[in-house]
């Protein structure tokens, strides 16, 4: 839970005429979001998520987030639309924190993604990666094989608090990443936090994606494996291989994988799930215990990593067949 | 910020199917409120608000709060209306907490009270206690003097680790207060809750109460002696009588005090000024300093306390008139 940073009525008023959008006539808080500020704003003019962006964003990178969406909508992506105000603006200030205005995405997150979920996901996937093409700006993936090993170096020295033999596991992992890393697979903009809290669906049919604050370019495919990490796993870690199908099948339906994407999802899904090991790792040993934003327990990943381990192949993901 | 109890998607578009609202859209968790989890719904049907009663409320007592807004709204009051389910419910179960959806009301608090809010808050408050005249349920004032002392007891050996006096203050007050309470002053259903953040407004207008979870039997013009601390105070504990002034005549407008209620005021204000000191003395006491929900100061009703010891009468409020 998550509002940071207080907006009076009187200065929120003011800040929507300057997109003219009429008159404010209720916001709320909104309790979900761990990064960021954000209200729900009705005003006469429609509905709006108000961000608010807090310390862990990086002012830099606000441009490219929000050019983003921008350019995603304008190719058939639905996505919450940054509104630009009446200077043609999309940033600006709020309670001392850059803020922007998004169009608000009707849609409720899957708390329980069904496999009809992961074959809208996978579609979805797959159209943002071609819609991303094109695109003017860019940001490298500091989360990405390089990012890792600095990453790591920060906690290594405590890592086997949270579990004996983290260390170990962590190291050998990262030598085998930095050998196996595929390098030459079809790249461009990945939304990298495709988790199912950033996907909404009204009924079965998904309405929508959110939360481009990770976005960035990599592999394409990379986003598959963070994909197979966040929605394919039960409760009890057991690989759900008809979920895995269903979110392939939807990729391949609106974008074939090639034949190295497919060599290399192992390697992908390996790498993805260490990358939210590493940094679960670090706020587990870096969180105060009575933090207002939980902890979420790095134990998740472990099992995830060793899952894909031992995977021989695609196949083992539940891609119906080898190209 | 609170939402204390989470609800699935599933369990909730299964919960507005019984109501005839049509598909769930979206809901999110709010960070306002400190006693219940609130989520704003959009459905098909309109916007709503689910509230989950959580520990604090007693289950015996939601049939009068919830009547009471139906019986407010059908006389006028705008006040959220409570929904009834296709059996005619009103009260239902979700995520293991009694739970109940009403409709949505625009508007936004003031985070700092104008006169000009002053002045419809006191009409709105009057329009409530004429409307409420005929409300089959009664709820007797657990928070009014026969409840003081027996909070008191609850933390009187520690009072003085608030603030050195405080035991001597309060104690002397509560003697005070024993002798000189009214006792029969006009009565009926008060809100007894009236802070600005219950109170919303669209630009300048008022445009509806909530959250009518204290509401009981009580002296009318009690409310208004909570209205006078909760309202009418700058930020250093200054009285302002031009807001005193405006509450009391938006009040006068709609229901005019008798004589009796006029006299009474600084005993009715000195009385609600104890009544949140002693609740907060209680929570500061009692609520562990890392709490979701932020501790309020007592300290603030000491002050406000202080000023109604030395007022003389109703005119020290700002009554322009005495009658």
């Amino acid at each position: 839970m998550a509002v940071y940073t207080e907006v009076s009525d009187d200065d929120l008023a003011r800040f929507i005429t300057h997109y003219g959008l009429g008159e404010l006539l209720s916001y709320k808080g909104i309790a979900e979001g761990v990064e960021n500020t954000n209200y729900l704003v009705h005003a006469t003019g429609g509905t709006f998520i108000l961000t608010l962006y807090e310390k862990r964003v990086d002012p830099k990178d606000l441009p490219f987030f929000l050019g983003l969406m921008e350019h995603l909508q304008a190719r058939g992506v639905t996505c919450p639309l940054p509104v630009r105000d009446l200077q043609g603006q999309m940033l600006n200030e709020l309670g001392g924190r850059y803020a922007a205005l998004v169009t608000f995405l009707e849609g409720v997150w899957p708390r329980k993604p069904k496999a009809s979920h992961c074959l809208e996901l996978g579609r979805a996937l797959a159209q943002m990666h071609l819609a991303g093409d094109g695109f003017a700006l860019t940001r490298p993936n500091a989360l990405s094989l390089t990012g890792w090993r600095p990453l790591f170096d920060k906690f290594a020295a405590r890592s086997d608090e949270i579990l004996p033999g983290m260390h170990k596991l962590i190291d050998g992992e990262l030598q085998y990443l930095e050998a196996a890393w595929p390098k030459s697979l079809p790249s461009g903009i990945i939304h990298a936090d495709a988790f199912p809290d950033n996907v909404f669906f009204i009924g079965e049919k998904l309405s929508g994606l959110i939360d481009f604050y990770f976005a960035c370019n990599d592999m394409l495919a990379y986003d598959i494996g963070i994909c197979l990490n966040a929605w394919c796993f039960e409760a009890d870690y057991a690989f759900n291989v008809t979920k895995g199908r269903a979110l392939l099948k939807g990729y391949n339906e609106v974008r074939k994988l090639t034949s190295e994407e497919c060599d290399a999802m192992p390697a992908l899904a390996r790498g993805a799930a260490m990358r939210f090991l590493l940094t679960r790792s670090y706020d587990w040993l870096n969180t105060p215990k009575n933090a207002l934003v939980a902890r979420k327990d790095p134990f998740d990943y472990v099992r995830r990593l060793r899952f894909h381990q031992n995977a021989k192949s695609i196949s083992t993901y539940g891609a119906e067949t080898t190209p």
